[in-house]
């Protein structure tokens, strides 16, 4: 029912802000013929500058063959706009109404075996394709900001929305240089606006309570967890300094830590259950890579990054 | 009373594990002279492993002028390892009582001017030096895993700590190469471990619930919020990608979203006074650079990181 992703040509990208500015330079980047949709000419300055500055980096990181910001098309009406496109970005306002009426039109104007993917941070795709007469292939498709630049692409579908949408959409993000990640729930916050926001409330919390100022936190983050967490994440970081024993061993030693008021949150009972999920889930990470290998190769890539900063700064 | 912290050349490290064994390394690597007190000689095999594997990194990153691995002593005799030392790091097993004693000890072997600092991640200094006859000098100095190579150092006294003993602790870890952070407070986890815990706990609660698994969690920290914290903190990240209005717009923008279930974790109450701290805190660490110059950092290092990451992948 859906076209070949691997065939996918031609992308449209609704919205000029830096979301949906950012898409539109990424999907050029990657040698797609873009249409970008701006409300109208007054957004045109402002994308322009989002554009340049994207492509910048972009090309620091390397085009695809062909790729080129001659392929892109502007326009300020939606009929229009969405013409020929094989997928469609949406990067509206944060507004569920605005959303609502928009996914409406949308689902009149575009064949309904063209993905639409939603940019929304804060919004479900089950309220969001509520009013929209072809919600099966309606899905979350959430970037990080900077959308050119950070790979991730969180994709999670509606209630409505079907199960190969969500598929699809995996594997196209994936073909178009992004790194997708479907989940399991449609969850508010995603996966990573959740672990972000419980760092940066805890964050909070210390500046509320004269513990840290803003600079502390920063200093601790950039010095500290965020190099090794950028190559590793932070199952994998644990699991690694743990040596031969891994996760298994974090959470035998450290599990009673999880009680400690370490952070404003409450841990979640480290039944054997939930034990068994992380080990379980780090060794199949792992693979057949020993500990010692996966050490020195982070250790490879922290100098690297260090390196890359220092050089930069 | 403490020494001129640029004229330390003596360092004596207790401790042969991945901690101590990594400071030795670290200070080696700096141009120190370096005494490594290890517990008995069964543990040498795996100190040298553990130097020999944080040299190669040291090595890569830029030795100081002078620094050699030649330039280690190694003793099994606590009374001879401090001998001559002029700061010692402590990085002991994770045990009060043990610590504890080992203080009772060092107050009484370590002249009283020669500051003692302990890499404890879990207990507070004001347990620790319970029963140290000299517990001025004193501090916490908590490194980030690995610590020959992150470069954070959180240092804190305890209440029976000289301030002046926590001022030369942090001039001297910056001397040293490191990225000292004074805490404000002497709060359990310190700040990095803090903010690190939080979405820690919330990645288990996900594991927990079904929402994600180890890998997914890892997906979306490696591919987005990772490689900017890295660069920019998480204030700054904020602060930046808010355009001119900064971390004002920021929280009045999505000060709401902290009252929404993003994470487990429930937020401070957003007051005046939080807002105008974590406002100024990012206006002072502004400064004069304007968000555009400083978005264009951003990328510039963003690329450069995800460069270093993919060269050595």
């Amino acid at each position: 029912m859906y076209p070949d992703p691997t065939k996918v040509t031609r992308v449209t990208s609704i919205g000029g802000g830096p979301i949906g500015g950012g898409w539109a330079a990424h999907f050029l980047a990657r040698g797609y013929d873009v249409t970008i949709y701006l409300h109208d000419e007054t957004e045109t300055p402002a994308f322009n500058a989002i554009l340049d500055t994207a492509w910048k980096s972009l090309t620091d990181l390397g085009l695809a063959p062909g790729a080129s910001k001659d392929r892109l098309r502007v326009s300020t009406n939606l009929n229009d706009a969405v013409k020929g496109a094989e997928f469609i970005q949406e990067s509206a306002p944060e507004n569920l109404e605005m959303k609502q009426t928009l996914y409406a039109q949308l689902g009149q104007i575009v064949p309904s075996n063209v993905i639409i993917g939603s940019s929304t941070s804060g919004l479900t795709m089950t309220d969001i394709q509520a009013k929209c007469d072809t919600p099966g292939r309606c899905v979350i498709g959430h970037p990080f900001n900077p959308p050119y630049l950070l790979p991730l692409v969180e994709i999670v579908g509606g209630k409505a929305t079907d199960a190969a949408a969500v598929a699809w959409a995996g594997e196209f993000y994936e073909i178009a240089g992004k790194a997708p990640l479907i989940m399991k729930k449609e969850i508010p916050g995603f996966v990573a606006t959740r672990l972000q926001e419980a760092l940066w409330r805890e964050a909070l919390h210390m500046v509320a309570n004269g513990e840290a100022t803003p600079a502390d936190i920063d200093t601790a983050l950039i010095n500290g967890p965020a190099p090794r967490m950028a190559i590793q994440g932070q199952c994998m970081a644990f699991h690694v300094a743990c040596g031969a024993g891994g996760m298994a061993t974090n959470l035998d030693q450290f599990g009673p830590a999880l009680k400690l008021p370490w952070t404003r949150l409450e841990a979640p009972e480290l039944t054997k259950e939930l034990r068994d999920r992380m080990v379980d889930g780090c060794n199949e990470i792992a693979g057949s890579r020993g500990f010692e290998d996966m050490a020195a190769k982070r250790d490879e890539q922290i100098v690297a990054v260090l390196r890359a900063i220092r050089d930069t700064a």
